[in-house]
């Protein structure tokens, strides 16, 4: 049967199942062609607006005379393409729980709950039910690897609020691979409550690593590994190129995604695993540009790892995608559109770098002085002085608190130099782009909502399902 | 060979021709599969960004429980898909009459041109090609017929601007059916010139049509038919809805499409004609989202009319798409996000109705009580009183002219009530959506830039070029 007809004869409202709420059923109507993955590599720039993606191609085109990695897949013609219905249980516009729960577990949740529907109802995370089939498992990301995005394939909580928690729930899972940030969370001096929660994973049969040469050391180990780089999320990819002891000490999401695949293929069975780009989520948040295209630009360094290794395995499924857009970032219209984004080539260090170093006895020259050596933008006397009125007004505790810091009243100044401009600085309901890479890629349709990940991604690898509700009945007895 | 297998094969570099300055080769390269397009509808919603696909398609959903027509043909998996670069000669942003000549000439050129290079070559419009192959070709907009969009598959000019230059150069060329708004650049006792253009089209063997009511009387004529419905664009699509003088005088996109068609139809060699929601760009840089999700919406509309005539005739190739982002608006993430988007089910008037209402001596109360019978939004005192310091400092001039009035500000305003931002009120360098239905589909690759289109429709459709410039030579002699 040809790709059409199969579409056109299958509805997709007729086929399926009530037992999976918020998913359409066109997936679990069975594979068609192509080989079984052995592998799946599930890739989240967070937060990624179309803007987003699209400026981070424009920009490398700019700077380097060279296609995005995601880009580069379509200009070749290697992936199945759709746009995806991102809303969660509550809302038109999820959270990144939500968000990464339809795909973990297949059911629409509301906003900020993990795999845990209203009524109580725990969904399975997808990275338990690959592991039960007998694959290795791992996530790797950018901010905490107790965050949102990982924790959705993960584990089954009401909340994403208590990351301290959730590096508890982590625990008992056995995964193989948990790399990001987020060291406050394991450290029992750094915790709130003070277990030593890296003791317990090394008890466990963990290696436990905090830097990026512990990273490189534990390489072929045959432990499971977690590691976190930082207390937080890791640096931004812009502001660690320049500084040498960010770079000595953290990993890049590349690397990350490297070494997380070397440890996992070790899997005769295969392996699944997420790569989060989470700080572009972040950055879009702060409507930081350079953060922003930047770590776009290290998501899309990750990409070519992924498929680099999907290419010479050839049974690998890649999908990439985001959760959700977020701030609809855009270059503008302008006689200096072209020369505005020129900047972005050029700046040195984020808004996050620029702002978290100015104090209150600035001087307006000074911040005009910083912001110049760090971004080639030679803001006004004025504008320097509406950026330093924002921490005469803060007390001590905001001049440390980087989300007390004047983003987007600078965002806002920055728009006349750079011509990108912000619709908010929060997640929007826009449809996103999706691709899938290899084995599967033909059973992703050109329009879906998120739920149908989850099954997509078990019916790409033939894995049955490991609770009653993850599928309909009448596959579960399919080879 | 395998589509895959072709794509592979062809490098995009180094196959093609440098008479393409802006234009990848790929469709040069020849017609590899599927049947040959005798017809091709080119759809365009003028500035639509991708917020505005999903908002509008999110809108039908909630309100008449249906899917859009353009996502509906993703969801049954209809079309062929790709992001399209939108760039112009002069920028990264193009405006409308850059990005028609991307299509129409097949060449990049500035800002505000039509078909003519910086060097002043100028590129024969697609409809003219078409036109001298024997096929029967028009275009239909809800904006001035001779605005940049239509323009740009028409005719040549080294600026947009003058509208009433464009409508003489519309005479000499005998395309079959010319329908939108514009009546000011072809009445003599509008124009500057005082040139009565209706006549002249008369004179040349038009039917002149200037109502609703005379556009369906004119159904069947054999002659060639042009049709201007309002002085400038044709009356946003919600407001019309509202107003049955409006209803009764104007005709929607959807209805000019389908007489179009069954004007166009008639020609055995087949025919191409471009449809344009003009009135969607406009909107967008009003920052009106009333306007822009209703008149998305008649869009949408006209979608199913060209798809319906497609799918029975099954040689017809529709291509659905923008020409650029505008404003990059989206539902944003809010406790109250599906309330704020629930407003533009029961919202009974448009922005631009709104604001052309209010006269200098309205109280606050008034404005509250206008925008609320309008919109069911309940603004503040003091937010109405800042709508009305805009008038205050208007002149008389001011109140009569639409861009003087306080758009932005009320965007800025309804965003607290709607949920709905903007990140600017033009246009974004965003690459944007293109679907392609039926024969010639198949040419699409998954990334184009908007040159590609050109070539794609001439390939598709089997036509040669008329110009020696329009392909490269090894082409000339195909079949």
């Amino acid at each position: 049967m040809k790709r059409r007809d199969f579409f056109r004869a299958t509805s997709l409202t007729a086929v399926g199942s009530t037992l999976i709420p918020g998913g359409s059923s066109l997936f679990a109507a069975g594979k068609q062609a192509g080989n079984t993955a052995k592998n799946i590599i599930f890739m989240v720039s967070d937060g990624m607006s179309t803007g987003t993606l699209n400026m981070a191609s424009l920009l490398l085109r700019q700077k380097e005379g060279r296609q995005s990695n995601w880009l580069k897949l379509y200009e070749q013609n290697l992936v199945s393409r759709a746009l995806m219905d991102t809303a969660s249980a509550s809302s038109l516009v999820t959270d990144s729980a939500a968000a990464s729960s339809a795909w973990g577990g297949g059911v629409r949740v509301k906003n900020g709950a993990l795999n845990v529907s209203a009524d109580g109802t725990e969904h399975t995370p997808i990275l338990q039910k690959f592991k039960a089939a007998g694959k290795a498992v791992g996530c790797v990301t950018s901010v905490p690897i107790t965050h949102a995005t990982p924790a959705g394939f993960s584990i089954t909580s009401k909340s994403r609020g208590d990351q301290s928690e959730i590096a508890l729930l982590y625990l008992p899972l056995k995964f193989d691979v948990m790399l990001g940030g987020g060291q406050q969370y394991f450290d029992g001096a750094k915790r709130k409550d003070h277990k030593d929660v890296y003791s317990q994973f090394i008890q466990q049969g963990y290696t436990v690593v905090k830097t990026r040469q512990e990273l490189i050391q534990a390489a072929g180990t045959q432990k499971p590994l977690i590691g976190a780089f930082a207390d937080d999320g890791l640096p931004y990819a812009l502001d660690r190129i320049q500084d040498s002891t960010l770079q000595a000490g953290t990993p890049t999401l590349a690397e990350l995604t490297r070494e997380a695949i070397a440890k996992l293929k070790q899997n005769k069975n295969g392996f699944v695993l997420q790569v989060e780009g989470g700080k572009v989520d972040w950055a879009a948040h702060a409507n930081d540009a350079a953060a922003l295209l930047y770590d776009q630009i290290a998501f899309d360094d990750a990409i070519k790892v992924a498929i680099d290794f999907a290419e010479a395995s050839e049974d690998t499924l890649v999908i990439i995608t985001t959760d959700h857009g977020n701030s609809n970032p855009g270059l503008f219209y302008d006689d200096k559109a072209n020369a505005g984004f020129d900047t972005m080539q050029h700046v040195k260090y984020t808004n996050e770098w620029v702002l978290s170093g100015i104090t209150r006895n600035f001087s307006a020259a000074q911040v005009i002085e910083r912001l110049e050596a760090a971004q080639g933008i030679a803001i006004t006397k004025d504008e320097a002085a509406s950026i330093l009125s924002h921490y005469t007004n803060l007390n001590e505790e905001g001049l440390y608190n980087p989300y007390k810091l004047p983003y987007h009243e600078l965002a806002q100044i920055q728009k006349n130099y750079t011509c990108i401009s912000w619709a908010g600085n929060n997640h929007s309901a826009d449809y996103v782009e999706l691709a899938a890479f290899g084995p599967g890629r033909e059973l992703l349709p050109p329009f879906v909502k998120n739920t149908d990940l989850h099954n997509l991604m078990l019916n790409a690898t033939g894995v049955m399902p490991t609770a009653a509700h993850a599928l309909p009945k009448r596959h579960r007895s399919a080879p």
